[in-house]
Formats: structure tokens, C-alpha cells, sequence
């Protein structure tokens, strides 16, 4: 999507090979920097400095971190077994920087399969490279399907305000093109429609306590050029009750096969008011977000607790520096729940790359033939 | 309510009535310091800068600005008829402080009546004095009922839950003894429990924007000994999905005769979490808070709508100072809403002085049968 008007993607190859490039996503939206990584070492850093973050990104850069760990194999002259061996292991440093990233083992685990199936080290950094850009292609392209089918949500709710005033979308946290390689899950479809000519006006929760709302989502959606306006996390249900609201898309950490969502903490809280008022609330994802083991979310999916600094301290702009403050006082308890579980009943839709689906088991399957009973259901 | 171990009101006469002492609550939780105010533009400037806020400690507040003012008329040499017009006019200045505050000018007109039935200056400002005193007794006496009948709702929680573990409670914003002269609406049942020895623990809603919650809520219950955990507004639905809260208790700004609730934004969301779970959810009261005009609160309540700069700044401390730091960036658009409406059915009662009913029309005029019927109603 666009940066200051030219295209970018999240991750890419610097055009001679030499170096993986990142967006620093710490430092939005007060700075737009770009950093070049020139070894496994920088992009184990990357990762666990959150540089990078999001399911979508951070599994293609650790393919692009895999990349750049062949070529490191191939320079120590290795090849065959001991190469293999040599790579798992830098795969076993990239997974260790976010240990529940899941996306990001998936990638390892992908990268060391590919280059297994040839011998010479010049043969595995190939197919390396190659598996590298498949797996932001494939993520790009997964995410510009989102856009496209939800895109028919989208038109279909403006065709039905009478095809003049504009759409109003709520979404929560960033699942933007920030999280992924391209487009995003829940932003796809709002780029789709602006792209098709059809008004969108997003209403982006600042969510608490990290703001990747009001730091990452507004500042996407500001680069695109769509309309928007940031509100604190209290007031989607007021905008709701008075009819500002068409509909909600979120995305999702994980999905039951059931159909309940775990996404950022404050979703379910959108999910009751958009039941209560009638207002469609969808969830965008790429299917590897399912979870084809767990039948209830509630009861299945553990809620991680964060460190309580991100509650009390919240980092901002003052005099062009960011820095961070204290919001209680010294001593006060704070807790960090970083997830909850919206339960199907609420979830209006599912936008997956291969088309919108109830929130439940029968309708994710009837996307989703090919997955096999879960463990669950035996 | 304590301070450092020390029984304070938000507002009292100091000891020879030479002036008026309040809490700069604008410093809190950082800074904890009393102010002298010596004449009625003082309590005018105290009042419009937010050092008081909350309905009852305004009115209190305003009513010992009122014995200021007469104060200043009986130096003029003023009695009888001039005496009262000069008053009024000073009492004019006070209700520009703030003039959505039904509170201040509630107790303005109150001194003003109550000055006028006597003639020399001296009498009136012995009334005036006597009348700050009494309006700020009452507002206390109020809130330690509410605190009382509250009482009774969480010890049936305590004797429920097996007398043993603490009962939980929710709450957002502020309407702790700060927005009143003591003990608070929905904190009086809290202080009430832990003064009857049922060990209590308060789930503080931060409250995004104004942060009253983590700001002021936390800090006079950590004063006061409660057990608190301040939770980002994104938390609540989580926690009751997972049986961490017993119930819910709020304030609120404005309560339709037919049991509507407006209150600081977000309070709608929690509402619908509580039914979702089955938490009961209540709202404390001083019965000077309905409104007995308005059927529909969705409908009649007008939402005030702020600056937008309460959502794209906040507050902290940096280095023992505090500042303000941007939290977007330059140029995005931001919307505040202050306030939301919890319709009537997603209340579980109202906790008044003259004790609990239901969220309804018959059930607020059972407890309050002498008000007339509404002008809506005929």
C-alpha cells in the first residue's frame, strides 16, 4: 500500500539480494524509517524488538530471515545434511523471538522442507530466495481476496443507504496491511472499496493499551488517503446506538473451528454493541488463523497477560521526541489481558480468501472441505 | 474520606470562615495539595478550571462560594433588596463557571432564596454560611445512604459467594467521594462493605479519555485501603466472561424518569457485558440526578461532544513532572464523545438515598412517589 504516495509492501528483498527491508512499525506513526538486515542476527532482532509485528509480517519476514540464514550456511561453504542442520538451527533462533507467533514456525518449518529437496548450498539460497517471496506473494494475494469478497459486503450495505453516502466502518486494533505483507485481513476490504470508487469512512478504536489503532491503523489509512476518525475504545457502542456505524471488521489471533474469535482485548465488547443495534460485525482472516483443534474459545483459547507497564505508561510525542509517561500513580495495580473471546453467536461473517462464511462449524467447513475432523470432534 | 490517614471532604469552610479550602484535583494522583479560595472570583476560577469537579462537589463548592460573595456584599455596606440583587449577580458569575452544572446552579438559587428571607447584611451572611454548611451535609448525608443500601447488595453477593472470598466490582470513571463532598455515589457501597468488614476489590476502568478512573478513582481507594486494579476499558468483558466480576456499579449524569442512564462514555458497553454474563449491574445516585422531563434518554439526552484534543493528548509523569504527549499523529481526526445512554433495560437497579428499585418508571416512583407527574407524561 502506499507510503507518501509510493507503493510498499511490508517486507522485501533490497534488489541485489543483500539485505531483507522492514518498515521499523516501533517508531509509527511519528517517523516513517525503512531498515536493511543484513543477517539472521538482525532479523531475529527485528522480530523480538516488535519492529515487525502482526501474524502475516512476521511469518514473511522470518522467511525472508531464513533467506538470508542460507546464504549465511552457504558462505561457511556447507551443503547437503550439515547445511540443513546449520539452517534449523537459525530457525530455531528466528522462532525463539516470539515463541507464540505461529505464523512465524510455520515459515521456518516451510523454508527448511523447501531446501531440503536440493543439495548444493548455492541450490538451497535459490530456492530459498524463491520460497521467500512465495510466502509474501502468497500472503499479499491471500489478503487481496479478503478485500475482494469483502468488498460485496461493502457495496452491498452502500447500494442499501441508497449509493451516495458513505460507508462507516468500525475496526479495532490494526489488522491492516502493517500486520501483513499487503492489503491487511481487516482493512482489505476498505482499500478494495475505496479502490472500486465506493465512499468509506472508518471509525479506528485507539485501543488500549498498546494504540495500534491510533499509531498503526490511522496512519495506514491516512497514507491511503481513506477517511477516518480515531476514538478512544469507550465509544463505538454510542456510535452505534445513533446509526454512525455500518458495519464492523476486525481480524483475529485465532479462530475456533467453531467459529469464536480471539482478537485484541476490547473486541467482544464491540461484538455486543453491534448485536445489540443491529450492526453487521464481520472478521476478516486468512484461513491459516483457524484453529482446527479447539471447539470453545472461551473455555480453549488461553488469554496471555501482559506486563502491567503497558497500562500504566503510555508512550507519546512531546517537543518532536517520543517519550513515555506514567498514567497512575506510583504503586497503583494495573492488569493486562491482551485478548478476549468473542463468541460466534455474535459474529455476523467470517471474510476468508475464499469467500464469507457463517461463524460456524458447518459454515467454515463448507469453505474449508478439505480440513480434516479436529482431534476435538473424534 | 482519608487522605495520607486523615478524614477530608472535597470541600469545606476553613476554621475562622475566612475563606474556602478544596482539593486541586487536576494534580491528582501525582500531587496531593488543598487551596485557600478568599473571594468568589477564586471559587469562579477554581470551578471553571476543573480543580473541583463531579455534581455534588461542584454544587457544594458553589454553595461556599455563595457565602464568600455574601461576605463581599456585607463589606460594600449592602442589605435588604441591593444587597440580594448584588448577590445574584456574583452567583450569575459563578453559573458561567461551568453552565451545564445543574448542581452549581441548583445550590446558587438555593442561597439565594435562603438570603433573602433576612435583611441585614450580617444576617445574610450568617445564613449563607449556614446554608454552604447545610447543602454540603446533605450531599454527604445522600451519599452515605446510597452507601448503606448499596451495602446490603454486596453482602448478599459476600453471603452468596460463601462469606468468604472478596466481592468484585466494577466500575468506571469517577464517582467517588472526589465528584462529591464525601464517601461518593458508586464508591459508598464500597467504603460502606469495607467499613462492615467484607473484604471488597474494585476493578477501576481507566476511562479513556480523561483517564478519571486510573487518575482519581484508584487513587481514593488506594487512600482508603481498598484493594484496586486499574484495567484498561477494554478489559471489563473479558473479566466477566471469566466470572471476575460480582457486579457492576456506576454513577451517572443523568437518569430518565423511565430509568435511562446517561454516564461517562463506555458505560453503555460494560452494561451490555454485564446481561451478556449475568453481572448484575447497577447505578448509585443522589435522586438530584434524575431527570424528570425526559422519557427516552437514546432520544432526549443531548451528548456532549469535546475537544478533540482529550483524545489525541494525554496526561502523565515524566521525569516527576507531569506532561502532555501527542498519542497520534499530526493531523489525524479525532472525535469525543463524553457521554452514552445504558437504556433502562440493561440495569439491574438504581441505588438511591431512599434505597434500591428498579431501572423503570414505576419503580423510580415508588421510591419517589411525591414528584409530579412529567410534562412528557401528560
Amino acid at each position: 500500500m502506499l507510503v507518501h504516495g509510493q507503493p510498499y509492501r511490508t517486507v522485501w528483498l533490497e534488489a541485489g539480494g543483500e539485505s531483507v527491508e522492514i518498515i521499523d512499525q516501533t517508531l509509527l506513526p511519528f517517523a516513517f524509517k525503512t531498515v536493511r538486515l543484513h543477517s539472521t542476527a538482525e532479523v531475529c532482532h527485528a522480530i523480538r524488538e516488535m519492529w515487525v509485528r502482526g501474524a502475516g509480517c512476521i511469518g514473511a519476514t522470518a522467511a525472508h530471515g531464513m533467506y538470508l540464514a542460507a546464504r549465511e550456511c552457504e558462505r561457511d561453504g556447507l551443503r547437503g545434511g550439515s547445511f540443513d542442520r546449520a539452517l534449523r538451527e537459525k530457525g530455531r533462533e528466528l522462532c525463539a523471538t516470539r515463541p507464540t507467533a505461529v505464523n512465524l514456525a510455520w515459515a521456518v518449518e516451510r523454508q527448511l522442507a523447501a531446501v531440503a529437496l536440493v543439495d548444493s548450498g548455492v541450490d538451497k539460497v535459490t530456492v530459498a530466495r524463491e520460497m521467500a517471496r512465495e510466502i509474501a506473494d502468497e500472503d499479499a494475494d491471500f489478503c487481496r481476496r479478503i478485500g475482494e469478497h469483502g468488498l460485496d459486503l461493502i457495496r452491498g450495505v452502500f447500494e442499501a443507504k441508497g449509493g451516495k453516502s458513505p460507508v462507516n466502518v468500525l475496526t479495532h486494533c490494526n489488522a491492516g496491511w502493517l500486520a501483513f505483507v499487503d492489503h491487511g485481513s481487516a482493512t482489505a476490504p476498505i482499500y478494495a472499496a475505496q479502490a472500486a470508487g465506493i465512499p468509506v469512512h472508518v471509525w479506528v478504536d485507539e485501543t488500549r493499551p498498546r494504540n495500534q489503532g491510533a499509531r498503526l491503523t490511522a496512519w495506514e489509512l491516512g497514507q491511503q488517503g481513506v477517511p477516518h476518525t480515531v476514538i478512544v475504545d469507550n465509544v463505538g457502542g454510542h456510535l452505534m446506538q445513533h446509526g454512525k456505524v455500518d458495519l464492523v471488521i476486525t481480524g483475529t489471533d485465532r479462530t475456533t473451528y467453531t467459529g469464536d474469535v480471539a482478537n485484541k482485548i476490547g473486541t467482544y465488547l464491540k461484538a455486543l454493541a453491534a448485536q445489540d443495534n443491529g450492526v453487521p460485525f464481520y472478521v476478516a482472516l486468512p484461513s491459516s488463523t483457524f484453529d482446527w483443534e479447539i471447539a470453545d474459545g472461551l473455555a480453549g483459547i488461553p488469554i496471555e497477560e501482559r506486563g502491567g507497564d503497558e497500562v500504566a505508561k503510555i508512550a507519546g510525542l512531546a517537543n518532536d521526541t517520543e517519550i513515555e509517561v506514567n498514567l497512575v500513580a506510583k504503586g497503583t495495580p494495573v492488569a493486562n489481558f491482551a485478548f478476549d473471546v468473542t463468541p460466534a453467536r455474535l459474529v455476523t461473517g467470517l471474510i476468508t480468501e475464499r469467500g464469507v462464511c457463517p461463524a460456524s462449524e458447518a459454515g467454515i467447513r463448507s469453505l474449508f472441505p478439505e480440513k480434516a475432523p479436529s482431534i476435538a470432534r473424534v
